[in-house]
């Protein structure tokens, strides 16, 4: 009995030193990051001096180099690029778009080309409107009322969802597959209201498939701000005979030579244990890609900064991860995989932060049951940073393609709330970017990845 | 045993229906704010048209005209003004202030009177600088190092506590004191850094006090901005004889008449149990209020018009106060709870949102024991909301005088990172505003209203 009572005694007192540790631990990355971080120092750089990160674009090179150097700076154990082809789409001369009212009445509207869009004849392209809130229109209205039309996709994000990512989940088909779905009932081109929860003026780019089309039927497909989507609605709505013209001339270039950027601290107990934390270096071309995602890639790089600042000898490898051409491809993340695979690597966890430099608020985790109970076990040393949320769902897509029956992969989830304000526009700027908030990000990052390279994913 | 299996059952499932209607009723209120809320619309208003709300200002009182006429058209059972004496504290002309690092060679920079202090003479002061960073420096220099010197207070808002209004409350003293403690010790000035995490050009107003000095030792006191701050103290650095000129000539005047706003629904059951939901509708003058607390003011108005929209009929009377004066003197607050108490209203608990109009996190109480327990087992309502934060604290300045042994008071508490960078400056303004974090904070307070109504405060 007396035996039994000090094994229990050691177990407890054990599991109150390793928290009350641990709490020292997490809250000394915490403190560093927000007095003595480097994310938003480099993400201003990122930003204002490079600017925005197309995949095949100069600034995407020019990136390259930059967090390559500043991760060579930072004494890791191995800084090297991984080569990968990306696919080069350039959007050309900016886009003009107006609503005619009568000959030679016109207003003008804005938009951009969403990205893989061919591009509209040299002249543009004019023709009658015929709005749609979804693909099932499409079938009701049929080929009759469809041929020879501009097809506008207007299904706002719905603003009674809290979680605006779910609002953005229930609408991106319009941009994503609205274009093929339009072509196949004779339209001649899609517009496409932004995906965007406010009403303002910013066109919002995004990525779009023509899937398995013939090339002969692709149409050009372009976003257009909620206010001018509103308005066009409402012109529509007075007048089912006015006409829309946009005119685009973006091209898809051959693939060409990019480069994942990855840094790497060497595991001390078990070095073929991999934990990955990363982000996407490519960005769209209208803003400078603060928030989607260079956001995600400074702080990826500071997890590794924090760590070694707090003196953290990791046993097991992690390596910050900064992803080429999540926006139009995925190709940096299908590489990443595809090499870790070839190499035999094994790698245990993941974490992606694509969801904007905003305040944190816990991990949306995809892994097994029993990892799930240990991240839960671990939510009390996350409260004191306001870090609650800890739930089963989606991780990231540039870490998606590590996914088998062992790894376990984790999104940031930070307060969603303004990152449509942002998502893939002009308005995707550094000024929006709070240096706190992201600050608490990488401090959250680093703390997870503290905690799972200290305890493992297994029981 | 078949019985107490009954009862059980009952207990049980009228439980579980009861939290099913509960949830259904947050959804209408959450989904009314955000997809037909007024609030940001009332803000608008307040702040674009109206602007700036300093008690006694001709904005405070178009503002109280304002709110009460929109009050009045949402079919309430009662709307009106409450009179109240308050202090009439103006700017004057814009200050001026600069370093000299020798004669004639001068750097301006930026900075505003604090609210209440006294003017410099015409000409202005110029005079020597002493940087200490707290009281303490005060007694260690003495009169000796002090007298006939400004004195310049320059401890920093604690960038790595994580909560923002903990790393104010460790440093407003220097605010709200400085110029009472600095006089005592012979200065003739004080400036004082603002109160703010960021690094900016923003001087930040606020309330200070000359306690019980009496009139003839009272000393000018000027907030500077957090980036001149830094340029005063690197002066000083480099050559301690710097010196420092400013002038303000900002004045109290006489106390002037201004009015609470309240909007009144009666109870249907109990209707001499009274629950206040309230903001207050006086500003600082520099920006137009948005944050503080334009934002607490729409959001206690819409409240009132989500429970009506929703079908809600009350059993208890729910009042929404538009308090008048918390900036420099709560006179609206105090006022409020005076009459209130003189008329034997037994007030049962009030909820005040006063820490700008950002996503919502959760409720500060200051309750008992007994309904904080209650309020917990209200969690999993909000958990659909990400609203999670119920701990005991600090509630609100403008209900705190309803205190005694009886009310449960509670703060919204949105999340606070960026709340300083606004705070009582000139950088308080709508564009920084987003719709959906502030119609998210009147559902979340509309939420818990309709609970405390429902079930009551007691066991």
């Amino acid at each position: 009995m007396k035996q039994l009572l000090f094994v229990l005694f050691m177990v407890f007192s054990f599991g109150v030193t390793a928290q009350t540790d641990d709490a020292e631990i997490l809250k000394t990355l915490y403190t560093t990051s927000l007095t003595d971080g480097k994310s938003y120092a480099w993400l201003d750089h990122l930003s204002n001096q490079i600017g925005s990160r197309l995949s095949g674009s100069l600034g995407a090179e020019q990136a390259v180099e930059y967090t390559k150097s500043e991760l060579d700076q930072l004494g890791l154990d191995k800084v090297w690029l991984q080569p990968v082809m990306v696919p080069k789409w350039v959007r050309g001369a900016p886009e003009f778009a107006y609503i005619e009212t009568a000959p030679g009445i016109t207003t003008p509207v804005n938009i951009c080309a969403l990205g893989g869009s061919v591009e509209t004849p040299n002249a543009g392209i004019k023709a009658n409107v015929v709005e749609v809130k979804g693909f099932e229109d499409l079938a009701t209205l049929g080929k009759e009322k469809i041929e020879g039309k501009i097809v506008f996709f207007n299904r706002p994000m719905q603003a009674d969802l809290v979680n605006a990512f779910e609002a953005y989940g229930g609408c991106v088909d319009q941009r994503g597959y609205g274009a093929r779905e339009a072509a196949k009932f004779g339209a001649v081109g899609v517009i496409v209201r932004s995906m965007n929860l406010r009403q303002d003026d910013f066109p919002h780019a995004g990525a779009m498939s023509y899937g398995d089309l013939p090339v002969s039927k692709y149409i050009p497909a372009a976003a257009i701000s909620t206010n001018h989507a509103n308005l066009l609605s409402s012109m529509l709505a007075i007048d089912p005979n006015v006409k829309f013209f946009f005119r685009q001339n973006c091209k898809q270039l051959k693939d060409v030579q990019s480069y994942n950027v990855i840094g790497e601290i060497k595991g001390s107990q078990f070095p073929n244990e991999y934990i990955v934390v990363g982000g996407h270096l490519d960005s769209w071309d209208l803003g400078d890609g603060s928030h989607d995602d260079g956001a995600g890639c400074v702080q990826s790089m500071d997890v590794l900064r924090l760590l070694k600042a707090a003196g953290i000898k990791p046993k097991r490898t992690i390596r910050a991860v900064l992803f080429m051409n999540e926006e139009n491809g995925l190709r940096g993340g299908i590489e990443y995989a595809n090499v870790a695979k070839s190499k035999g690597e094994n790698h245990i966890f993941g974490l992606e932060s694509d969801a904007g430099g905003f305040t944190p608020r816990g991990f949306s985790l995809d892994c097994s049951d029993a990892f799930f109970q240990k991240i839960l076990d671990w939510k009390t040393l996350f409260k004191p940073y306001f870090v609650h949320y800890f739930e089963k769902g989606y991780s990231g897509a540039d870490i998606s393609p590590l996914k088998n029956n062992t790894i376990a992969l984790a999104g940031l989830v930070p307060d969603s709330q303004r990152y449509f304000d942002h998502h893939h526009s002009a308005n995707d700027t550094f000024e929006h970017i709070n240096k706190r908030e992201l600050e608490l990000g990488a401090a959250t990052m680093a703390s997870l990845i503290y905690l799972v390279d200290k305890y493992g994913v297994g029981q």
